[in-house]
């Protein structure tokens, strides 16, 4: 196993106000972290010496399930996508307090990866045994060594984050989807459902993530500047489509458990369908928007929500300038490969959450009623 | 085709106040006539003349693709759960425009389900259009005779709720929950997944829906003054788990379309994992205890927003009681097989809509932003 050694003084809070801060900024270390030991020198291959799946029963998984809770769900809902764009195998994402109750299908063909920063949560540490019992194979991606979930996988994928401190997580999150990357593009590789120029691109778009976060951590002003503006709004909608819809269910949850506004994530194209009756003037309405393919269809839901008066904030990639005509406010993140938009987009929202909080006078790393690791059910 | 003859008169108000209120009231009615002709006479077993896959062509589908918007999107929650349960078929649900967009793995081995109540929801019609491009077989649920999607698919299955005037779908989501256990129980029954037993059980449970929802109807006295208490309330959370959650989603949007409370549903076992952070004093949970394999797990989770001080309404099945010793106000729903709860516990929801829309001076019928039937992306 490749190990980081954890310095004493990344449970400090290294000169930022609060730990929340400390570990936004800590991501493009972080990101790095989980990728180091797992590229080929040649940056073409994944290699993940700690999963042992012998290579001849790659083909005969016909099924995969995402198991989490809270932030993690959220991971996985981006790695579903990533699996199924990549490895052609399909995947279904559960809440873990929701899949083991529910009598899942799954047999010896199935594969279960579990997501769990901690390692400890109840319900994902149960839905585990219940797919082991099932006789299904786990693959643990959790940021723990040694903790339960560790423990009783079948295989272990540590995201090298670091201790995390906060309640709300954020690089527990970003190392989480880096995580759904390499386990997609590892079974997609070994599948041989990639062509190698195409591996190798987004290969060399993981390696250039770091410096992007970096990038959009050093010109963060607007943010708060944004921030000052509508510290006292009082409803806040999410929206995107395909990844970005993933995303802004974790923007959403970011902001609604360290503000404490109520904010709710939802697929664009189900505004109409009726929360569309809610958005009215100066309701703030949060759109992202990296998914070049999706680009015509997001801006009609900007201008759906603008032709009721709504304040939009698009989160955008570098390239999709023109949103900027339908749009109050935008922020950009680096341009990058698609599947990778999720990790540049959800720094924004992030800093967004954290300087609400911070504005409206919140206890930023604990929030109310909640606690870092759920490890009762 | 077995056809329904749509009086004249079903188009007008009937003595209620508004399209909603009479929609609600036909429910009995609505679900009556879509069970009709489709149980064979001895109650044993389900006849869909309609569907006209070839018996040898069932055991060959090894998935199901549910697709649709809004309402309508919630009855695939449900069928989804039935169709599992009952037919040990893997079921994935999607709403139609992330479906269509998303490269979904399916093949001439899949069935897609389509459900719309128009049949003529411009989101799901394309979805309908790249399944059948993909060489699945499409099944189409939908209320209107000879619409798009009837026209399209390969199969249609009606429902029978008879127009559906209110802009807040009602009859057509429980007919459309109807067409769900029709379906779930044809291929069951087709594939040899349930016991004659089990499968009688549950059409004597169907049966005996009309006769409960008309219970529930006659005594909701309850609602009109529990909606005087709580009128100005402002943020409404609808938690569940397992069928409960697919019934608080719906809950949820009907109170959000029609009154413009901010509600959102979760499922219960989430709440720790953020959301419990807004559940402050006087924060309205309504909690859905329909389950009995998941009851001591419901109650859980109202403590733990009792102990944040939220003002509880649980709506329970009869012989779940032991609620009323945690929530602050119960609405029972007549005693029925489990799988078949959703039918019930939606009514006292759609009334509870109704009401506060109605207490608050909302346009019941026509609330601001939303059309009836969404034909265009």
């Amino acid at each position: 196993v490749f190990t980081v050694n954890w310095e004493a003084k990344q449970a400090e809070k290294d000169g930022y106000a609060h730990f929340m801060l400390k570990e936004i900024h800590e991501q493009p270390r972080a990101i790095k972290d989980t990728l180091s030991g797992r590229i080929a020198a040649d940056g073409g291959s994944i290699t993940l010496h700690e999963i042992n799946i012998p290579e001849a029963q790659l083909p005969d998984i016909n099924k995969i399930f995402i198991t989490a809770c809270g932030t993690a769900y959220h991971a996985g809902l981006v790695g579903k996508h990533i699996i199924e764009s990549l490895a052609r195998i399909p995947v279904e994402v559960d809440i873990a307090s929701e899949f083991r109750y529910r009598n899942p299908l799954l047999d010896r063909h199935s594969l279960v990866i579990v997501v769990s920063q901690s390692g400890e949560t109840a319900d994902t540490l149960a839905a585990l045994r219940e797919a082991r019992r099932k006789g299904a194979r786990v693959l643990a991606v959790t940021n723990v060594v040694d903790s339960s979930v560790a423990r009783e996988a079948d295989d272990v994928l540590y995201t090298w984050a670091g201790p995390e401190i906060a309640v709300a997580s954020t690089k527990a999150y970003t190392t989480q989807l880096v995580a759904m990357y390499l386990i997609g593009l590892y079974l997609a590789q070994g599948r041989g459902t990639i062509k190698p120029e195409e591996l190798k691109g987004i290969i060399t778009g993981l390696r250039e993530l770091p410096d992007k976060v970096n990038a959009i951590l050093k010109d963060s002003h607007g943010i708060e500047a944004f921030v000052r503006q509508y510290r006292d709004c009082a409803d806040v909608f999410f929206i995107g489509r395909g990844l970005d819809y993933a995303v802004a269910m974790e923007g959403s949850l970011k902001l609604k458990e360290i503000s404490y506004i109520h904010a709710e994530a939802y697929a664009a194209g189900e505004l109409k369908h009726g929360t569309l009756a809610l958005i009215v003037q100066d309701v703030l309405v949060i759109a992202l928007n990296t998914q070049v393919t999706l680009f015509d269809k997001m801006l009609s839901n900007i201008k759906e929500v603008k032709a009721r008066d709504a304040t939009v904030l698009a989160v955008a990639m570098r390239g999709l300038e023109e949103v900027a005509k339908e749009a109050d406010h935008v922020m950009y993140v680096p341009d990058t490969h698609q599947v990778l938009a999720p990790v540049l987009a959800v720094i924004p929202l992030q800093l967004l959450a954290y300087h609400m909080a911070v504005a409206r006078g919140c206890d930023v790393d604990q929030p109310r009623n909640l606690a870092k690791s759920v490890t009762v059910e």
